[in-house]
């Protein structure tokens, strides 16, 4: 397993292109297409959101009735939620330029969108993007860095990750890229995420090993607790690697579920550390829970706290709000029996044992809280499972981003 | 039912007074007493957060094995949680201060601390607040005021309320005071709550007036999503207004219900106004649900998001994250059928319907979204149920408050 540079182009025969269409945004690009050579069994994740974006519908109808896909197009300004029939006729319309210009069935175009609710579409923008596009489709990693930096919104960093393995003396490549800073709370999965292999894989098991990993992954961050209306994981399997198909869960498959793994989990990170207005990425790592499902709880509910969120801010060692969050989690524990401690690259401090504050110096404690990534572990001392959960601290600037973000 | 000027003071022989202990603020009082002249009936909530303050086992005892209860000692500064065996000897020792210069016996006294976590109470100071207290109890108006005042903590306003009624020609007289402002997020009650009465009533009926009434007026409240340690309500009936004892749910019960309701969501929304940081008080009136608990789950989705909350401070009429909101609620509904509408003392306007954006100009959206209490009505046009959730818009104070509370 080898981590490598890339994205969503490191796999072979996927290609990506970007365009300024001027959809929301001036002087940048807010566009992007993936393309495969050949089409590409397909896997989606979608938002549980009752409230469901057009492209979000329009993907789940294809990833449910349809082997396979073979483009995608992305917007980011516009989420294309909330906005009716109108909005769908755009998902159709979207696609149908895409068949007429490069001769792929409209029933095998997925498309995503990101940015304000409420809003319709420029369709004729979103159009000239698309013949801006085609033409300049390539395979390099710069293809796919620029597809990585048209969708983003909020974002500041574009967000990419790509691992190799080998099967059967065949390499395969797992890419992938997505955009996340804002509304992100996965219910499912967050954000839009775009995860691309050349792997032979059956559709069934391609769309196991999709659903099994974003429970550890995407469900695993949050920046502010709202689920969005358009949360998409897309993941295509172009079988150009060359290996024979994998159809069962042996050992190849295993490989993969692990590459699968590490990409989504650094794509993941990457969204909780760039969360809208972040200095940090805030990690919880839940051990010893007495149950999987008792631990992602904990995890997450200490990520998730506002007032924990504002105290790594203020890389304020208050360990109180952090037992708090655990103890409104909905998990049963004995808060006299639970160890807190405070991790980062300056270093480890237990802050919390036998039901009070441990002896710890608050100057050490704030050292290692001013990290860029700061870690919280929490001994439960109840059994062997354990759930790592990512978020971001809590700023002036995640307010700023958010009172005028119409405007 | 007749609104008056009052709090804890309000109903007959109830007694207050604050002092100035120097437990952790300067230039302020941060002690309150309430005594009522003889024993009352007892009935409290208390915070669900597996991790529970000191105070609240406390009270949680006295309330459940005693008929009774005389006094309540309240300090704010530190909250006496996360302090194990040492914390609950201070519950014990303040409670026995009491007993010893006022001869009431140490289990009527109730206690409630609110404040940082994971600090030790300074004994010392404790006693001789209270023996500074005890001397200048009184039952006026100013009396109540003054506790009111004294168990602040970020909040920037003291919150009290008072109704009166008759009960078979005797006046009836509920009053009490709250404080809250962060870690605000009742599941049961939130904050701290004291409630008095003089009616005279069982105390079966006291706990099931009390415990049926939260679910509609504290539970329906948040300002960070974060349960705290410490939520406690308080409620105390020393049955000196002089009516026949209410022990069966008759009309006057129904009577007392009502004032009861009245007082505590008028403490609620108070508090909700006031959360940390806060420039409006955010309240969210779900209409035409198909179940009561829909629409309880439904208004305070959208009370508690975060982008929600920033929107509104930004007086942005961003109803997409409302709708939104709504969405992951984890209540079913269609869309495509639901009306939304902004409204305040600057007038109503319609934002939302047929599943998207309704016809309304953004300057009157605006101009509603600057006042100090801003109203999103949802009507689900489901069915006849319905509830209302209180919040606060999400500022740069919120997070400066909570950066560096500790300090």
């Amino acid at each position: 397993m080898k981590i490598i540079t890339g994205g969503v182009t490191a796999a072979k025969g996927f290609q990506a292109a970007a365009a300024a269409a001027g959809i929301k945004y001036k002087d940048r690009t807010d566009m992007a297409m993936i393309v495969s050579k050949v089409p590409a069994v397909s896997a989606g994740t979608f938002t549980r959101n009752v409230v469901k974006a057009a492209p979000v519908i329009w993907d789940q109808q294809i990833v449910a009735q349809k082997e396979c896909a073979q483009a995608v197009v992305i917007n980011a300004g516009i989420a294309n939620a909330c906005t009716g029939a109108e909005g769908m006729e755009y998902c159709r319309k979207t696609a149908e330029t895409v068949e007429q210009i490069m001769n792929i069935p409209a029933d095998q175009v997925l498309v995503a969108s990101t940015g304000v609710i409420g809003m319709q579409l420029p369709m004729e923008k979103l159009e000239s993007g698309i013949k801006t596009m085609v033409p300049e489709l390539g395979e390099t990693i710069e293809n796919g860095r620029q597809a990585a930096c048209a969708i983003m919104t909020t974002d500041t960093k574009s967000k990419e990750a790509a691992v190799t393995f080998e099967v059967e003396g065949k390499t395969v490549t797992v890419g992938g890229m997505c955009k996340g800073s804002g509304m992100i709370h996965p219910n499912m999965c967050t954000m839009l995420g775009f995860v691309t292999t050349d792997l032979a894989i059956s559709k069934e098991l391609l769309t196991e090993a999709l659903k099994e990993d974003v429970i550890d992954t995407y469900n695993m961050i949050s920046v502010d607790g709202d689920t969005s209306t358009n949360d998409t994981v897309l993941l295509l399997a172009n079988g150009m690697a060359g290996n024979a198909k994998i159809t069962e869960k042996d050992e190849n498959y295993r490989k993969f579920a692990e590459a699968l793994h590490l990409v989504n989990t650094a794509l993941a990170k990457q969204m909780a550390g760039d969360g809208e207005g972040a200095t940090a990425l805030f990690e919880t790592k839940v051990i010893h829970a007495s149950t999987k499902e008792d631990a992602r709880i904990l995890a997450k509910s200490v990520i998730c706290s506002s007032l924990t969120k504002a105290a790594i801010f203020g890389h304020d060692a208050n360990w109180g709000r952090i037992l708090c969050a655990l103890g409104y989690s909905g998990a049963e524990f004995d808060p006299e029996k639970i160890e807190l401690f405070f991790q980062s690259k300056s270093g480890q401090i237990q802050i919390y044992k036998d039901g009070t504050a441990a002896d710890y110096s608050e100057e050490e404690a704030t050292k290692i809280l001013s990290e860029e990534e700061v870690t919280v572990l929490v001994d439960m001392k109840m059994g062997e499972e354990e759930a790592t959960a990512w978020g971001c601290d809590l700023t002036y600037d995640y307010v700023k981003i958010n009172a005028d973000y119409r405007s």
